[in-house]
């Protein structure tokens, strides 16, 4: 069995913890919080609720830890801090500083002989090697990435931070045209206005403003300003019935062309249709976490990405099996 | 540059040849033939096209040699005798014996200290893939393929054998109820018969008894049976005008359940809509011989799937563009 741990305790641990139930040769050593253990209340029966700074203790009891925190302030120093003492998993999503965060992991569990598993899930994650096979296969050719329909955490934290709004709900959304021309093979040149468009769904309090509101969304640098955005207010009840669901999902389109003549089009989509972000992500960190176990057994160390591990390390059963029904 | 040599030069050598040109990082060496060689034509300027019982005179001048030959009769002795003497790539996609052959070839591949990689393309190959990445996330679901629109050349050819056909074209066609009903997440229990039908073009010869050729065509056993087969007669030319091509396609679909009441759906899809399914089956060959050609410069031996390939072999960029832009 390999024993995995759980450093952190939010949506993204709540899949892990239950993806960890789904496969056969896992079991869960221990939950880390840095709440007080006895505030948090987990879904396993008969696992320990331990306080972040004692992991240490557990360094022994512990094959495989993931660590689920957030990518702004948290993973940067924590994957680093903890790959020193076991073989990690994180994350990581903030695209443009993966190198710097590959390198500062790297570092550490170079040093202290831990595998090191970085920007693992979907996005970074699933969508990455999909994008690689693509076009490594279609060198020649167009890569187009859409997202939803879906609810992006972190627009959705953007909108509550605006004055008068008590919570909200944002979906991000594919513009079915746009698809529907990458699909066919037409290769366009598409606007970030072209590809998604944003629905709000905003709670505001009594007596703000809301047309206000919507300005202040609407026009928010960077998050909105470059979409088509509609904003809905609704009331807390309607968004806790209608909007407590996290569905998210998308495509990986790779357009390629072959020929002497360039006159075939080959079209690569690898799609996502999610009823629980956080549980696919999280079923997506515990198969890989297999792969850093056997990494580890190997004597393998440093910093790894998705590209790095070899898809039978993430199998669960045998390789007479993996030859005989897989391939 | 990696030197690849191609041997045996039908339609999916064409494809082969048509990827190196793609591949910046790459060259075409050779081209072997069991043809007089001033019989093949091949479209890569200044590239030698030599008699394929004088291979063996190229071992130091090849890296990866790409055998382009059928999997019921050739590969299962080429690939081993090859493999003693080059580092090789095969298309091996007869399911059932894959363990067979990949015992073979390793015996072979591993005495003499060359890579083999076996059963490469899109199935076996990248749908293989993205089975083996869709259970290990989501353990508990079911998988379901779907082959075409696309032509199938064993159904084509099994068209041909009957008396009184001139020449024949068969297409594959996944069944739209079923995939959409797969893509819903519903997992049905599907036969043979719910999933995919069978289009045959024919061409008779004069005089011959069409209605017995469709009854021959429709009850054949494994090929036709056990299918809605729709047979339509057209002329030679017709079906030289109107069904030359060589399309294909199809999509790999997992359905997964998460959550502790098995509450969500999660579905992930690989499609492919090709125009041309020799020339991105050799495009994924060629990708892989960059692997190959990686793994035997670090020593590696033995026979290997595309299970065994970590993406990160198959990038012909540099890692450091792998980590900033890829990921």
């Amino acid at each position: 069995m390999i024993r995995i741990g759980i450093f952190g305790y939010g949506n993204l641990a709540r899949g892990v913890e239950n993806a960890i139930a789904k496969n056969a040769d896992m079991t869960l050593a221990a939950v880390f919080s840095r709440r007080d253990p006895a505030s948090v209340k987990i879904a396993t029966p008969n696992v320990p609720v331990v306080l972040a700074d004692d992991v240490h203790a557990w360094k022994d009891k512990i094959d495989v830890l993931v660590i689920c925190a957030g990518s702004a302030t948290d993973l940067p120093h924590m994957t680093p801090d903890l790959a020193k003492h076991f073989h990690v998993v994180d994350s990581y999503d903030n695209h443009s500083n993966i190198p710097v965060h590959f390198a500062n992991v790297d570092a550490a569990a170079s040093e202290s002989g831990h595998v090191a598993l970085i920007s693992c899930g979907w996005d970074p994650g699933m969508f990455s090697v999909n994008r690689l096979y693509a076009e490594a296969a279609l060198p020649d050719g167009a890569s187009y990435t859409f997202w939803g329909r879906g609810v992006s955490q972190g627009h959705s934290d953007a909108i509550r931070r605006i004055p008068g709004v008590v919570d909200a709900r944002q979906y991000t959304v594919p513009v079915a045209e746009a698809v529907d021309r990458v699909r066919k093979g037409e290769n366009p040149t598409l606007s970030v206005r072209d590809k998604h468009t944003r629905e709000c769904y905003v709670v505001a309090a009594e007596g703000a403003d809301k047309a206000e509101i919507e300005k202040a969304i609407v026009t928010m640098p960077a998050y909105f300003a470059d979409y088509n955005t509609t904003v809905t207010f609704v009331t807390l009840e309607e968004l806790k019935a209608n909007h407590a669901a996290l569905p998210h999902g998308g495509s990986v389109i790779r357009s390629g062309i072959t020929g002497w003549q360039n006159e075939n089009k080959q079209v690569v989509e690898y799609s996502l249709k999610l009823d629980s972000n956080p549980e696919f992500t999280g079923s997506v960190l515990v198969a890989f976490s297999r792969a850093v176990y056997r990494l580890a057994t190997r004597g393998d160390k440093g910093s790894k990405t998705v590209f790095d591990i070899a898809p039978a390390d993430l199998w669960g059963g045998s390789r007479e099996d993996l030859l005989a029904h897989m391939l």
